[in-house]
């Protein structure tokens, strides 16, 4: 059960290139990227239209223009369409394989997997303080997770994991009860956002990177949708406004990660990453720390989350009770239910799943050469 | 399709301890075993309440009594309560994980599976001469098999095997074909038991470990149950009494091995076994090699019947024959079958099989914040 | 879904002997094979109709006339009956193995799947020039091919591929656009012809290993049905008679290969092929060349053809757009089709599938004892 209107990270923007195309699995869509000499980046289904071959396995050709399948030799541009069939003077009218919106958008490659009329770039979310030059980029990343992609929302949306996933001590325990917590869903009901608020608070291990004069006003905010999750942290002196009305927040402590969950198939996920800081600019070896920070929380978090999953599996009927930290994540699982239940009725009932595909290519091609 | 009303043997004593907890999947029911400093064994669903992680990852703490999820940090004690909820004051009513009757009872630890309400300690089979001085344990082990808990019960009950797949001269032929057979099943329909009598038999290569003055006469009794066999072979030396009337069997050789088979999930079982002798008792190199019998003997078994049971599952809808051999092994099954029903006509239906567990977890999670 | 009524290549000659069983699936069926000391072939199901233990993991025994269970030592002769049954006098009358049809010719084994009644060993087609000096047979493999049957009778079906997947150059491309093209199917709709003729060409690469005085008059010929495809490539000066009506095609360069490929279950492929040419004949270190050659080129089918089996099982309901190329493939699809609808009317609905071999082994234990 996936959302498919909604743009998903599909690539880091590095992994898309002219030399060799990239096939990745999106929504449980066969999906090859590649880009065109000029840079552009074209998203098809990654199964010819002739057999059924993955195009991702025949060589880029015709400058970066157009894929050429491995097996009879059919080149197909990035609109999709047939533009050589070498073994004929002619192309079949229907020759065409399917494509997908792409946008490249900083350091990733988003795709859009559903109604493609409805496909607004400007929906896109923004991944951090990209065009921000107080801001550095420390860290970019790409795992995949056997697990659903609402365990990995559930996961970063209760934050209570850090203390025994990651043994990350959270700072000041008796700012941390008392903070002010707001929920809110977006009225278009896509967006889930959650804000915590600790005034005059000891600053956490976390931020000993920074400097502070003594106690500190610090916030964590959070926007979350079909896209992923955008986690902000941050602190100030005490004073420097930044939980009062005006919330300038300018210098300080600050850290934005971007969570992009994409499910690949049922029961399995691509987690995309970036982080960045507004401290220690230009120390690469600082970064190189928070890189491997970044990256061995996300392997924390996956041995946690794929056995999970297993045992979710194996125990169907089983009830779950909530806690109190979890009202963010329910939050989210009550927009992503509504998303999934509008899709649903939205579309026409889908084909029956056949066993095979391979059924389908008899039936099609007894049914007379076309 | 398995019988939940029993006791199974779901470990070896010294496998559960204070260190770490033992996961280990019993009827398709994911239990974790761990025990206290006091030396109690306890027996949960391996599966925190709160969002269905493996508890079994997490650590054991105070002393012994709980379990804590290396997930959110719950703790659970040995009657399935949450003892600690970290992230609030609070512990919701309903935070408690599945207990299930556990027992400790000679080597073995021992789980039932069913209606609690009918869990009694007494009908734990005796496995073996426990607490007789004049026998010494030589062996005690543990086996996974991919293979259905019910041909592993024909294995053992049909003892024609041995020539073939062990290699064993089961001794005197003739009076092998002559021996008395008798097959019962107890009043209560829980128990097969047969009893094989050979008298005046030359003693077989088995026990050639023991000196007898000329003939013997032997007997094999087996006794079967939903916990699994217990078979016992002697000889006494003729007329010592062993077949008459008193059946006073002291002395002579004696072989007791307990066979109990453990469902794991649809396809998969646990063997457990031990083995007891009244000879050489004190000899552990004489029992060292007896052990190393005892195991070559089980991987024996293990290579057929695996196979066996790929064929059988390659091969639905095609029959079976069955041999006058065949008689103990098919009362067993006629026992089980009678307990499936029973067992099926006492449950109300259970609930339709969901495709993941997952799908609960969004539904219980959307039904609103507890 | 397979077509039964067929002989299929089940095994090399030289597969099948009097030390040791061979266990093959064929068309779903678990099948063994073995020969007696005279030389004969004998094809069971691998199943003893005992306990289902697969008779292939225990030895042939009686002169190579019969297969002994390695579990309770039954004794099955070449005719599927039973002929021991060592704990107990008499043999129950059904205590018997499935056979089938199955003829040893040239270098291979052949196996009827369906109705034995219309077996008939004068419908197992030549394959190659079998009993002519004056070609030598080069290569003989057999492969296993996690793909659909159907799949490889396209790739063999549409030699388009070459160029692409082989990187071989097919000889002269004018000659190649403008060749003369037959597809045929026999009357009784169980063989699918075709033939290309391509007068006064330049010989292609292929051809090499032959000294022509010009340019060749070419051939490519084949024939398939459900057993495999016979391929006959070939070419002879000019005005020799090779494409006239005479059709005297008597030296020259000739290359025929058989392509038999026997479904094994659901998905998955055996692939026996042979190699017959009339040039370098003795020449050993050519001919070596010409088998490596021959590997390879199956091995580099593979690579596309697994994948696209994959893809294609991934993608049910998606359609294919089939090309010029594709008419002698489609020809082929059709005779299937129409083989496998006739089979279906013809039988009567098959027995339903259950879940587990083992429980109708359950339901046929506590039948009652026979
Ligand atoms: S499958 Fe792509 S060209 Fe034939
Ligand atoms: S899953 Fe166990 S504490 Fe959250
Ligand atoms: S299974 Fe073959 S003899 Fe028993």
């Amino acid at each position: 059960m996936f959302i498919y209107d909604s743009w998903y990270v599909a690539a880091l923007a590095t992994e898309v290139n002219s030399e060799k195309p990239l096939a990745r699995m999106i929504l449980g869509k066969p999906m090859v990227f590649f880009r065109t000499d000029e840079g552009q980046v074209a998203a098809l289904e990654d199964r010819c239209m002739h057999r059924g071959m993955p195009l991702s396995a025949g060589p880029i050709c015709n400058k970066g223009r157009s894929l050429q399948c491995p097996y009879h030799g059919l080149e197909f541009d990035i609109t999709g369409a047939c533009v050589k069939a070498p073994s004929q003077t002619s192309i079949p009218r229907n020759m065409q394989v399917l494509t997908y919106p792409v946008v490249e958008r900083d350091s990733f490659v988003w795709v859009w997997t559903g109604d493609p009329e409805i496909a607004d770039p400007a929906t896109i979310p923004t991944t951090g303080p990209v065009n921000d030059d107080t801001f550095g980029l420390f860290s970019l990343l790409h795992l995949e997770y056997k697990a659903d992609w609402k365990l990995i929302y559930d996961n970063v949306m209760d934050l209570t994991h850090l203390a025994y996933v990651h043994s990350v001590v959270n700072g000041d325990v008796q700012a941390n009860v008392e903070a002010k917590l707001t929920i809110s869903t977006d009225d278009d009901g896509k967006r889930v956002r959650f804000a915590r608020e600790l005034p005059n608070s000891v600053p956490p291990d976390l931020y000993a990177g920074f400097v502070f004069k003594g106690n500190c006003d610090r916030w964590q905010e959070m926007e979350c949708s079909t896209s992923g999750m955008q986690l902000w942290n941050g602190a100030l002196d005490v004073g420097c406004g930044a939980l009062d009305g005006s919330r300038v927040r300018v210098g300080g402590f600050q850290l934005y990660t971007y969570q992009a969950v994409t499910p690949s198939s049922e029961g399995n996920s691509h987690y995309f990453s970036n982080g960045y800081t507004n401290v220690h600019l230009g120390n690469e070896e600082v970064f190189a720390k928070m890189r491997e920070g970044h990256i061995k929380t996300l392997y924390e978090d996956r041995v946690i989350i794929e056995p999970q999953q297993v045992r979710l599996n194996e125990t169907p009927g089983r009830p779950v009770v909530s806690l109190s930290a979890d009202a963010a994540g329910l939050a989210v699982r009550r927009m992503f239910k509504k998303l999934l239940t509008a899709e649903m009725e939205k579309k026409a009932p889908p084909r029956p799943a056949r066993s095979s595909g391979h059924q389908d290519l008899m039936e099609e091609l007894t049914g007379g050469a076309r």
